[in-house]
C-alpha cells in the first residue's frame, strides 16, 4: 500500500505519543510514507525528555500499569519505536514553530534523532493536502 | 451521499463514545459505510460491561447532568445508537489487537452485538486509505 | 494551495480553540476554505462567553502561562485569529444542533460575528467529505 499518513500530534501524553508511535510502524510497515507535526506534544521530544516522559492524560490514567508492563517485557517505548519506523521507512518530523516561540524552544532543544525541522502550521496543511490519511492525535 | 468513514476511537470516554455513534448513525442515514477501530476505547465494549460504563472525560464532567438527561429522555445511548446503525447500515467495529494483548483481552471477551472482530493497526490503515471521512476521536 | 479544511470542534478547552483558530487562520492564508463543526465546544461561542472564556483541558494546564504571555504580547486570541480568519477567507462555523438541544441553546444565543447556524451532524458529513484535510479537534 502506498500513500501517506500526517499526523498532527498535539497532545503532550505517553499514550497519543505511544498511539502516533504505533501508527507511524504500522504505516512504514505498509509501505506508506509519514509526516508528523508535533503541537504541545513537542514537549517530549527535548533533548534528555525523551527518555523520562512519563506524563499520562488524565483519562488513561488507569491503564498506566498494563500499558508500562506490556512495553517493559518487549522493551519498547514511543521513541524506540517511532526510531525504528525512521530508520525503516519515510518518517519526518517536524515540530510547529508557533508553540516552539511560546514555550521557548529553538531546533537545536529537540532530540536531533528524532525531530527533523522547526516549521509553520503552512507546512502542516501541505502535506496532509496530499496524503491519504490525516489523523489529529 | 455514498463513501466510506473510519473512526480510530481512542477515549475511553462516554462523551467521545456518544460523539462516534451520533457520527456513525449520521453516516449510515447518509447512505455511507462506517468502520470503527476501537483502541483503549475498546474497555467500554467488554461484555457487561457496554450497559454500565459511564467514564466521562475531564473535561466534560460539568456537561454529565445535560448529557444524561437528553439521553434518558430519549431513552438512546452510545451503544443503542450503535446497535441502530450496525442494524440500519453497513458498520463494522474492530478492536485493536495490540490493546488487547496489552489489557489482557480476547475477541470473547467482547460484546458480539458491538465488536466483529479484532485486528491489528494494518486493518485500520487500510480502511482509511480507501474512506472519505477519517476520524480521531 | 485549493481546497477545502473541515473540522470538527468537540474540546470545550482553550488549547484546542486555540488549535482550531491557527489553523483556519493557516488554511485562508493558503487560499484554502475552511468549516468549523462546533460540538461541545459551541459552550465558548455563545454571546457574553468568548471573551472570558479560559478553561483549559486537564491536561495542559502547565502551559497556561507559556500560551497566555504569547498571546497577550501579540494582542491575540483565539476568537481575534477565527474573526480575522473569517474576514481574511471563506470560514463557515455551524454549531452542532444535537449537542445545542442538550444544552438547551438556539441560534441567537451564539456570537453571530462567530457562528453562522446551527445545523445536524448531516452538515458535517457532507462537508467532510468534499475536503482535502478533516480534523477531529
Amino acid at each position: 500500500m502506498a500513500g501517506k499518513v500526517s499526523i498532527f500530534l498535539i497532545s503532550p501524553t505517553y499514550e497519543k505519543l505511544l498511539s502516533a508511535a504505533v501508527i507511524a510502524q504500522g504505516a512504514v510497515a505498509e509501505g506508506m510514507e509519514v509526516f508528523i507535526f508535533l503541537s504541545f506534544a513537542q514537549v517530549a521530544f527535548r533533548r534528555g525528555e525523551v527518555e523520562r516522559f512519563s506524563k499520562l492524560g488524565k483519562d488513561y490514567e488507569e491503564y498506566r500499569d498494563a500499558a508500562m508492563k506490556y512495553l517493559s517485557q518487549r522493551n519498547v517505548s514511543w521513541h524506540s519505536m517511532l526510531r525504528d519506523a525512521k530508520r525503516e521507512g519515510k518518517v519526518r518530523v517536524v515540530a510547529c514553530s508557533l508553540v516552539a516561540d511560546m514555550l521557548g524552544l529553538k531546533k537545536e532543544d529537540f532530540d536531533p534523532g528524532l525531530v527533523d525541522d522547526v516549521a509553520g502550521v503552512a507546512t502542516f496543511l501541505s502535506e496532509a493536502a496530499s496524503s491519504d490519511v490525516i489523523l489529529y492525535i
